[in-house]
C-alpha cells in the first residue's frame, strides 16, 4: 500500500484573493476507528484493491488502540489530518503528541461532497482529510530504529495541495527527533509522479530490492499443532 | 539487508554413517550482545556494505534489549541459532518462547574455525551459527499485525544445511500462531537462488514495489528546531 503523493507545495502565507484553510496533524485514538476504516475502504476502492480489504471497524480497534495506550512512534501510530476554514483553537491535551497546526493558502476554494460524511469525532467543524499510519522499523547496521510508513492517503477532494507532503514531513520530523536512522515506504516501481515527488522529498528509491510475502494458506501451513511445537519446521 | 537463504532441507532422521547434531533456536537478550554485533558485522562484510556498518555493542544492546524487556515478537526480536555435537537439555525458563530444539543429520562433519570465538554466552558447550532479527508490521487492509524479518544469517560453516530455513520457519509458525497475516523480508532481484528458495517456502515476490528511504541528512532537515516545532512541515 504506497503512500499516495500529493504534487503542490503548501505555503504559510496567505495571499490576497487566496482561500485561507487551517490544517491539524493530530494523533488518532479509538473514537477514529470509524472515520479510519472508511479512509482504508477508499484506499482501497483507489487501488483497486477492494477483494483484499478485509478490516472491520472492530479489528481495527483492536489491532491499532489496545488499552492503556502505547506511545506513538513506539507501536503502530495513525495521525489525522483535520482541515478547517477558520482559525483552530490551540490543544495540548495530547502531550505525547501536541497536534500539529498550520494556516495554507488555496487559489481556490475546495468542494469537498464528502465533508459531513467526515465531520471530525473531535467536533469543531473540523473535517478528517487523510490519515497516515506508520511503526518502529529497525536497521541492525545502524543499531538503530526508524519508522515504516505503511499508508498515507488524503482524500480526493484535499489532493494536490501539499497535503500528503505536511503528513510525510511530520513523520520525518518525529523520526529525526528521536534519532531514527531512516524513515521508509513503499512505491509502485510505475508510479512515477510520486518517484519523483519522494526523491524531491530527499528519499532514495531502492531499487535491486523485492518484498517477499509469506500470507493466507501457505503463512497458515507453518502453524503446526500445539502438542509437537512442529509446523514446518 | 535480505535473509540469507539455505538451500538443502534438515531431516530429523540420523541415518547410518552420517553425524548427527543438535540445533537450539532460542530467544537473545543482552547477554548475546557481543556475539550479534559479530554476527552482524560478518553479514555487512558478506554483503559489501562495511561502509554501513555503524552498529555498536552499546547502540545493539539499548536499542534490542530495553528493561524491562518486551513480549518477544511484540517488538524487536532477536533468535538465536546455536549447534552443538551432543543431545541438547531441555530449557523452558523461557516461558514467552521455550527454546526450539531439533536433532538433524549432516552427510559429513562440519568443520567451524570460529566455534571458539563464537562458543555460546550459554555455555554447554554450544557454539552460537547465526541469528533473525524481527518485529512487528501491520497491514492496514487486513486490520492485522505481521512480522518482518529485517535480518537472516548464518556463519559460513553452517550455511546450505537448512539453518536458514528453520529460523524463517520459526518466525512463520509464531505468526501463524499469533493471528498475523503475513511475513515480509527483502530478497536481492538478481539472486535467483534465494528467490527460488523463498518461493519454495511459500512466499512471492512482490515485483512492482520498491522502497524509498530516507536517511541521513535528507533525514535530519526535517528535524526542525524545539522552539517552532517546525522543520520542513
Amino acid at each position: 500500500m504506497a503512500p499516495a503523493a500529493a504534487t503542490a507545495t503548501a505555503t504559510d502565507l496567505p495571499l490576497p484573493e487566496q482561500q485561507a484553510i487551517w490544517i491539524r496533524i493530530r494523533l488518532a485514538d479509538n473514537r477514529d476507528v470509524s472515520i479510519i476504516h472508511r479512509l482504508i475502504h477508499q484506499m482501497a476502492v483507489f487501488e483497486r484493491l477492494t477483494d483484499l480489504f478485509s478490516a472491520t471497524e472492530s479489528s481495527l480497534s483492536t489491532t491499532l488502540f489496545p488499552s492503556p495506550p502505547l506511545p506513538p512512534f513506539r507501536s503502530f501510530t495513525v495521525l489525522i489530518l483535520e482541515i478547517s476554514l477558520s482559525p483552530i483553537p490551540e490543544d495540548e491535551s495530547d502531550l505525547d503528541f501536541p497536534p500539529i497546526v498550520r494556516q495554507i493558502a488555496l487559489g481556490s476554494a475546495v468542494d469537498d461532497p464528502e465533508a459531513e460524511a467526515f465531520a471530525s469525532p473531535r467536533g469543531g467543524g473540523l473535517v478528517v482529510a487523510g490519515f497516515v499510519l506508520c511503526f518502529p522499523n529497525y536497521s541492525t547496521f545502524m543499531a538503530r530504529p526508524g519508522l515504516y510508513v505503511e499508508d498515507l492517503f488524503v482524500r480526493e477532494a484535499w489532493r494536490r495541495l501539499g497535503m500528503g507532503r505536511m503528513m510525510l514531513s511530520v513523520v520525518a520530523r518525529e523520526a529525526a527527533r528521536m534519532g531514527c536512522g531512516r524513515v521508509e515506504w513503499c512505491v509502485l516501481d510505475w508510479n512515477t509522479n510520486a518517484i519523483d515527488f519522494y526523491e524531491g522529498m530527499g528519499a532514495e528509491v531502492l531499487q535491486p530490492w523485492r518484498i517477499c510475502r509469506l500470507s493466507g494458506e501457505a503463512l497458515r501451513s507453518y502453524a503446526g499443532n500445539e502438542d509437537d511445537r512442529g509446523g514446518r519446521i
